[in-house]
């Protein structure tokens, strides 16, 4: 059993609006000095098996078909 | 200019149908031995100044009042 962690978050230059919105409650909060929050996605995935390598490939396609959108999303991928 | 991520994930034994749904379309994609799948949140957070105990604890301090809800998730912050 392999357990990975993908990250997907926005790429730079595209506009996130809700971020911006986390951004705004902190301040009103009072929490001070909050530059810039962008917000991402997270999986947590067992794949079964043993093959690492193999299993990498697979959560790389995985992204690209449907955990993230490649136009405007880039994602990361740890084995833990 | 302190960057920091924070991780939003549900705690165990919390039910995440978003998570199975995930999991059951990349089985009809075709990713055979995927098991669990559960999705959380990720911050990418920018705070001000050079002091890194401040600002750590300032953003455990939003994650227990805004970024997550601690009755049924945990969360962790992570200075890069």
């Amino acid at each position: 059993m392999i357990k990975a962690r993908v990250t997907v978050t926005l790429k730079n230059g595209v506009l996130d609006p809700q971020g911006k919105a986390i951004g705004h409650a902190l301040s009103g909060l009072g929490f001070d000095g909050v530059g810039s929050v962008r917000q991402g996605k997270v999986f947590d995935i067992e794949i079964e098996g043993d093959d690492r390598a193999a299993a990498e490939a697979d959560l790389k396609a995985m992204c690209d078909k449907l955990l993230a959108n490649t136009v405007i999303e880039d994602y990361s991928v740890t084995l833990i």
